[in-house]
């Protein structure tokens, strides 16, 4: 069990802090469970206060002492509820603030009425842009625990070699693998940001059952268990010369790698191996432009460009009428980080410290999927592969 | 799989609409997945529409042809944008509503402001309270697959028996019984509804570590796999003579039933079998009074003074400091539905249909947990127990 350095947090808090002062906020109180990891090194239920200048108060509601014990925040306060919140900051010497800044993406209507109510003439504006270009930017610890959890997947994908055989469902080899990510430390609880995005460790499918969409904005979605959770592994039994897809995400320590690798029993027909191979071939395409300085959009037009010249355009992210405008996502503590490779955002680039997947993937209905998918490292050097499973497919005999 | 039968649908909206009628609401939005997946029997990315009379509207996104099938709706339409919705209502012969109930609980306030942008002049309530309200009280349909969840356990508990043993740690314990219930079917998503909530299938702990208090309001926390997770199973190794609760969520077809045993290797301390018959009695109390008429609040209070008779003050739901002020919840596609059997919910009275989860339970800082859990229902003829593992601590040699 690592605990976030000193300072690694004062790091962060310091950096939200200019961009604070760029959008002339005088306080940010941060209560969501991912960003309260992130700039406290704990999750206890309470409101972290971050002020324009000095340091932040994390008020605690529950567990006060854990708080203590797992944040190496300077400046840890008990307290009872909402309403005692300006009397706290005044006993720390914190003026009342005008303009609050609140993770409006995640915040409920009915949790923000609270805030007015303490706050009534303040204007809020949503933090949440703020602390995601905060986050999209990786320490070397963090990509550490990054590469901890890529370190991890390994036995998940040399489990999956032993444990593919003919006959056995979808789901059972979820549970394996699944199985095996727990006891190496996978906390299994994945978090996402997005409203109503639910994951569970994994999207494997063999055959046909990758084809199928679902509700998630995921390339691959699959039929599920049931319409209760209506994607990743169903009930489907695994055959022979069908392509399976593992698309897994590890977990250590609280921070996700993503990674996805092809599996099947006997063969595969000569289309999808072509597939394949193009789907390696706009990876490396990926790792020749997306270094510092290209916009997030124009590295997903080109490998779209590409993978249309390669006559992929009807297959490429989704299956026909149901793709995606992503290739790639940042991730970190959450799935769904910045930077979007994506569509549309071309106001952003790629800087140094960036992580995110890459995972071009062709859909075919009635057939199945194919595809890679690595997490990557924006470095000095340019994109690192921290993720690093052998990228041929695994045929069994 | 089961889909949902559309008389069980034509019942839900109708009942809300009753309730909708109550409180003159022209119409609500859902948008929420485990209300999508109530009302609708699916759950696909978009807008459900419930008019104040007539048929409600899917508004569907993503997947369209999964809704079509998956859901016996009768009115089921694509939809790209929000933008849209106006004109779409209008083709289907809605007036503008005027008073629009949402989930305001969970509903963020940016996706708000897309509703009040399409609405300007619209009057915006919050909808949970009534939608909990249909919600709470279950079909035989629905009772059925929380039975499924409570039969699904019975391979779970057994399972425990094979695996513990002593030297393992309280997180490989969890993962086989993760996976045994995986392979019987559990979705491994558990939903939960409130802002932060997280469950990842059990808080299964041995010994002291099932004393430490976590953010999360439960009786048990735990110290977890690290900061990031900060709850659950751990690395603790399982000792002879020490109680080793499991307190799992079984889920069949989106259904959830609760349930905790208690384990030990050995044997127990007399305090703990002492508590432990308390414990049951305090649930033989419970059978007795959460009968159709009682108030929710009630039902705390008779049991709490309960335990305070026999001398549990300091220990009952939770470790000294942190004790939580319930000793059940409703559940039924969440984990925290209505009723809350919980301090001062004295003006909601239990219904017939209701099923609930009832945990008393005991919290000895430096020794451990020991308690029971059942899942039940208000039935005409008093409480019905679903979950039905032996009451017995199991002994293992």
């Amino acid at each position: 069990m690592r605990l976030t350095p000193v300072a690694e947090l004062s790091q962060r808090y310091t950096k939200l802090q200019q961009y604070m002062a760029e959008e002339n906020l005088d306080a940010i109180f941060i209560v969501q469970n991912a960003d309260l990891f992130y700039f406290t090194g704990t999750i206890q239920s309470g409101n972290l206060y971050i002020p324009a200048k000095g340091f932040p108060l994390y008020m605690v509601r529950k567990d006060f002492e854990r708080a203590r014990r797992e944040s190496a925040l300077q400046e840890i306060i008990a307290f009872g509820s909402m309403k005692d919140i300006p009397a706290r900051l005044a006993d720390y010497g914190h003026p009342e603030p005008q303009r609050i800044g609140l993770e409006l993406d995640v915040l409920s209507v009915n949790f923000f009425e609270r805030y007015r109510k303490i706050y009534p003439d303040a204007v809020f504006v949503d933090a949440t842009p703020l602390i995601r270009r905060v986050r999209m930017i990786k320490t070397p610890y963090e990509i550490d625990l990054i590469k901890a959890a890529a370190d991890q997947q390994q036995a998940v994908f040399d489990r999956a070699r032993e444990v593919i055989r003919e006959g056995i469902t979808d789901l059972e080899l979820a549970a394996e693998l699944e199985c095996t990510a727990r006891k190496l430390g996978h906390q299994g609880h994945i978090r996402m940001r997005g409203f109503n995005s639910e994951l569970f460790y994994a999207q494997i499918f063999s055959g046909a059952d990758g084809a199928v969409p679902a509700y998630a904005d995921t390339p691959l979605g699959g039929v599920g268990l049931n319409p209760s959770f209506g994607q990743s592994a169903g009930l489907k039994r695994i055959m022979r010369n069908e392509p399976i897809i593992v698309d897994f995400a590890g977990c250590a320590e609280g921070y996700l790698c993503d990674q996805t690798r092809v599996f099947a029993i006997g063969s595969l027909p000569d289309r999808l191996r072509k597939g394949y191979d193009d789907m390696l071939r706009i990876q490396e395409k990926m790792k020749r432009i997306a270094v510092s300085g290209t916009p997030w959009g124009s590295i997903y037009a080109d490998c779209l460009d590409l993978a249309t010249q390669m006559g992929h355009a009807d297959n490429f992210m989704g299956a026909p009428g149901s793709q995606v405008s992503f290739i790639g996502h940042g991730l970190g503590i959450e799935i769904d980080e910045y930077p979007f490779i994506a569509r549309g955002f071309d106001s952003m680039e790629m800087e140094e410290g960036m992580t995110f997947a890459f995972e071009p993937k062709l859909v075919y209905p009635g057939v199945g999927a194919i595809g890679i998918e690595n997490t990557f490292h924006v470095s000095d050097s340019g994109v690192k592969q921290l993720t690093y499973y052998s990228e041929e497919i695994t045929i069994l005999p």
